[in-house]
């Protein structure tokens, strides 16, 4: 059972916010662990346990474990499984993208049967959407869900998503793209960054109308989750706000004070 | 030691042909290895060996270990430890990309002194060149080399990389941002597929002189290494052709032969 099938559920239960999971260098040093791959397991199981209690929703970055080679995946496979055991929808932040037989490796990796399965997966869109079917189809046998990057909350990405193609730019095409191939289930999903102007890539609110929406870029990174109505509008039912930074900022101590002031920016 | 810094003399004494390592499940059918992490590491163990006595450089396919988790990344590690003790180069054929210290995760993972170093790490493009920035600092810093996805070989990508920003199609936008980025040294280069009419990407010979280019879709794929002058014109002497499928095609018994005749298409 993935994030797809379950969404509906969890936002009655839970409510959207989806806390990450990233254990950085300077993370590790705020909460004072080791910068090794027991520090980020460490790390994120206190994440995880925090969670729990609160929110519905987790998201590892994968690059924090990678960065410890098989180590880092010995306790990112441990993580994830301990977060869906403890109820958690667990997204995998790795924006893999890559085409034929090497896409279906990356979605059997984070969406098949196998230690770091997941509940849904960020990918890159370079290399063409029809690419990524391998992971579409396996979200889809699953109700797992594929978000498909769109419009990121990084200024510098301009150089690339703000490109067009018959007179659109890309994050409205991969908007289309995702809600075609997603048709009424959640399937395929987009990332939209909270922090910009969403006009600036072109994005209208009807571009992202019932399509899942994961959304960083709240929190430390800018934006205030009290946003979400004026950034999204009527898309608003459809976004999964991510905190990251903000919930370790003063210690994993204060992390379960830092969740419960964002679920009451969101009236939650 | 990485790419960058011996791409000369490697040329020099070897030739430029890369080949892949891309244990898929097809592949490791193929030739009768058990679809696991130690029958992804013995393929590639087999690869390496015929590979160390006559080219110069290996490029595994991260996506046919990830899907094995923190096993698959255990035989990685050896595999790239045993590749660049062979004296063969080694590029991750990983097409990360992320933003801020994620970017840094990545590039630590890949091309930082830790478990999986290799030469060289493949990017993608789709949130902004200037996010790449970490990869390429750590790239710089260890005379290795970053190639970033400018135009990939399969015909479903012209969704995304036919689009253009005043202009120009991404392709060439990207290869623009390498060679600024590259200066004199080889530590930015791209990734251009072969079996593409490169002009309908909007790419001319100009756009890529100087820079290292990583050419897949040879061999199996579509294009003959014979025609490298023909595609890359005066660019030929910077490709680095890759071909995977057809050295194992028949078995890796036949791999050495099959590398041999791909040497002779390359006039070696």
């Amino acid at each position: 059972m993935g994030l797809g099938s379950r969404f509906a559920s969890i936002v009655e239960s839970r409510g959207p916010l989806c806390v990450g999971i990233d254990p950085s260098t300077d993370s590790l040093r705020t909460v004072r662990l080791p910068d090794t791959a027991a520090g980020a397991l460490e790390f994120g199981r206190a994440v995880v346990a925090v969670a729990a209690t609160r929110v519905g929703i987790v998201k590892p970055q994968v690059a924090y474990f990678e960065r410890f080679g098989s180590a880092g995946y010995g306790a990112l496979e441990l993580l994830i499984r301990e977060a869906r055991e403890a109820g958690l929808v667990v997204i995998a932040d790795a924006k893999r993208g890559d085409i034929g037989s090497t896409m279906e490796g990356y979605a059997s990796a984070w969406l098949g049967d196998g230690p770091l399965q997941s509940d849904a997966l960020t990918v890159s869109p370079y290399q063409g959407f029809a690419a990524l079917e391998p992971a579409f189809s396996l979200a889809e046998a699953s109700g797992a869900t594929v978000f498909v990057l769109s419009s990121t909350s990084n200024p510098d990405a301009d150089n690339v998503q703000r490109a067009s193609l018959a007179g659109e730019m890309l994050p409205v095409l991969v908007a289309r793209f995702a809600r075609e191939r997603s048709g009424d289930t959640k399937t395929v999903g987009v990332v939209v960054g909270a922090t910009r102007d969403l006009a600036a890539r072109g994005l209208t609110v009807s571009n992202l109308d019932g399509l899942l929406i994961l959304a960083p870029g709240f929190g430390a990174q800018g934006a205030s989750l009290t946003d979400i109505s004026h950034i999204f509008g009527a898309a608003s039912p459809n976004v999964i706000p991510s905190v990251s930074r903000s919930v370790v900022y003063e210690g994993l101590a204060n992390a379960a004070t830092a969740i419960e002031e964002h679920l009451r920016e969101l009236g939650l």
